[in-house]
């Protein structure tokens, strides 16, 4: 077995190439177990994973679920909004709590960047973070990266446009990373106003224009308007954002006529893409949700196993 | 194996005689598993169940989710309420996602009648109805069929009257349409404020008077009292409505001395039904949840298994 | 296989010093598992275990979910705020309803004192009391026993001071009636509006001062100031509560050097306790948590092993 240095998948940040493509490796295993009828392996029999998600999430708890449990895992998801956090408890006490029930992963999503990474220096599990604050979601960038090499056959050299609400976007920023450490060309398009502020040390071309950031594009990847996070801030209008930013035909064209279109989920149809591109041809959107079960199924098992073979035995 | 030749269970609808025997028939078996000690068989063993509701429901899912678990299935519960629809994903899309995840059925309870069926159009997976606005629950008449044959030792000629508010009542439509695919005979005994306007369609006998409708009954269904449907349309007060409508010791007295007393869950007690009825001797209504999960495990082996023996293979 | 002679855990009240020395003993075993890399075992397969909590509880629901799950359970968690409970079911309704899903143990918490044993009175399964209002909490106590018991070496002679809101704590007199009954020397500390009436019949010294009342201590038990069961009563001001209850380096210092610190959680930091402490070597809040998970396994098994091999056959 392949060496795998790394104990939690904190972040994008700190992989090296072989890192990535040996959970890319993985996860092209895996997809070949959720589509037996029998999706059920036993490499973490009697472990116990706990999914502690601070932002509520019907996707990604959901994908990290299956994925848990196709693995033979103890899943325990625990519903924060239920719980002692509300009586004002802290979150690493809360960690604490759960770290001292003896779980070998806890898969955490929390609304500030940084927390799952700080919860991490606590517990003597193994952590997954499912996406903290506007700071990473590895998992996302990861299952991005599988459906587009399963297509492309690399991800070296492919020209990838990230378009829309940067500024808010974890899954931007994981991508960008990630497809940075792959050779991948990366292209930013968005309004000056949605562009977080260090976007000039990303190493990607930004563009404000749709018609020309898509120019040549090997994949267009449209990110959710995150207007639940702009209170306070400028909110900009649904039609006019659409006219400018959301993906038609008219836009897509000036992509690689065998571009795919990419979005992480949930979608705002007609807010940043139309429907038709969503559930046209070039649509790799449902791919991109079953790679998902895929990538975290690859995921716990090599933090887990390799873990465990490696410095925790 | 008897072939059954659906893949969802959308409606009683559209069910034969030999459909639904064979589906009573399997439940009859399934009540032995959950009577033993291990209540726990291998024959889902790594597939796929997601429990979608929109609507809340104690009894409902929690039957659905222990009859997967009891054949081994790994089940997963989707607390909508916390998801995706809130970000304003359509039903469709959720559907879509779910599907991607590869599940092998998909439980679903909606608040709009015709919901599951356009969302089991979009899937590759098995869907079962677990209630669609005042449309169909299927498994509710399943497992009322089921009780009542237990004990009766059949359908065919039982003469069985639906007391209450059936214009607002899935389970009414759907027993209806079961107990006259089985010869039983139907009558309808509710107020004209609350008869659906089709009633007239469904080939049962309507009543406005307990005592009447109770005449020589075999079995008496009592239905919720669904207030919570009811804002801006005529709300009967809860005294009055237990005055005429609500099955107390003198009502029950008209109905046959071994008449049966049904209920489907959750009881308003002293609104539709007295509780030393509720709670007496003619009573059945902890039998029909029992039989709920027989129903449950019974459909969704019927639906997988055969399924993949059938034309899915 | 040593009789144990209760179908239910519904207190600790009626347990005998062996009742209690079996379930620790079987705890000591039951750590084990859970330090194994394969935290499972196959002694409640196909077995049910529900867990109905009308009040939400993070470290409690959990800890019982994955002690059922690593026993090899089928557990159901019972989401009571999304349930029928809101459509008026009564709370003997809800608990016929599950009972007739045949649960084998029904796990359950409520506000109302005395709420589980009656709910115990009208099912057919074994039922453990997660904590009824301000009545017990039997688990807790158990595993502060368990505890101490692993530390200490024993539990009778050492001298225990449970300090702080005594008054709204079933986690105070689970813990006086299992200390009192194994022989151990209990103090409680607080002051007069904070504790119960009924305080004078419980075999306990009560002290107003913690300095007195720490003085030789060989555990010093915190409780959680339950601000939110103050409505319309008393309030403490939380500095002046610290001020003369909250456990600092100061006051511990009249304990015994190397006395226990013990907290039920979740902690109000700086309110019954000072963080460092909390932190420190004394501390063995985390250890308490570890062991809960342990005495759910040890009651659980206990109870469903024994009981059918015993009068339930």
């Amino acid at each position: 077995m392949v060496h795998y240095p790394h104990r939690h998948l904190l972040g994008i940040k700190g992989l090296t190439p072989p890192d990535i493509e040996l959970l890319l490796d993985r996860a092209d295993e895996a997809v070949k177990i959720s589509r037996q009828r029998e999706k059920k392996t036993t490499t973490l029999r009697g472990l116990t994973q706990i999914n502690l998600f601070f932002e509520a999430s019907t996707r990604t708890q959901s994908s990290f679920e299956l994925a848990g449990k196709r693995l033979g895992a103890d899943v325990m998801n625990m519903s924060v909004g239920n719980s002692s956090v509300k009586k004002g408890e802290t979150l690493i006490d809360t960690a604490m709590t759960l770290n001292a029930m003896r779980p070998d992963v806890l898969v955490v999503r929390h609304s500030s960047a940084g927390a799952v990474a700080l919860l991490a220096q606590k517990v003597s599990c193994s952590v997954i973070n499912a996406g903290d604050g506007a700071h990473e979601h590895p998992t996302q960038a990861l299952l991005d990266a599988l459906t587009i090499r399963r297509i492309k056959g690399r991800l070296s050299g492919i020209t990838v446009a990230i378009c829309g609400d940067v500024l808010h976007s974890r899954v931007a920023r994981s991508n960008i990373l990630l497809l940075n450490t792959m050779g991948a060309r990366v292209r930013v398009i968005a309004p000056a106003t949605l562009l977080p502020s260090g976007i000039a040390d990303m190493s990607v071309e930004v563009f404000r224009s749709m018609e020309e950031g898509l120019k040549g594009a090997d994949v267009v990847m449209m990110l959710r308007l995150q207007r639940e996070r702009m209170a306070g801030s400028f909110v900009p209008s649904v039609r006019e954002y659409f006219h400018y930013y959301g993906l038609d035909a008219d836009k897509l064209k000036h992509a690689k006529p065998d571009a795919l279109v990419m979005h992480p989920g949930p979608m705002n149809r007609g807010v940043e893409i139309a429907s038709d591109i969503a559930d046209g041809p070039q649509s790799v959107i449902e791919q991109q949700v079953e790679m998902g079960v895929a990538v975290r199924m690859a995921v716990m098992e090599t933090l887990l196993v390799s873990a465990n073979q490696g410095e925790r035995a």
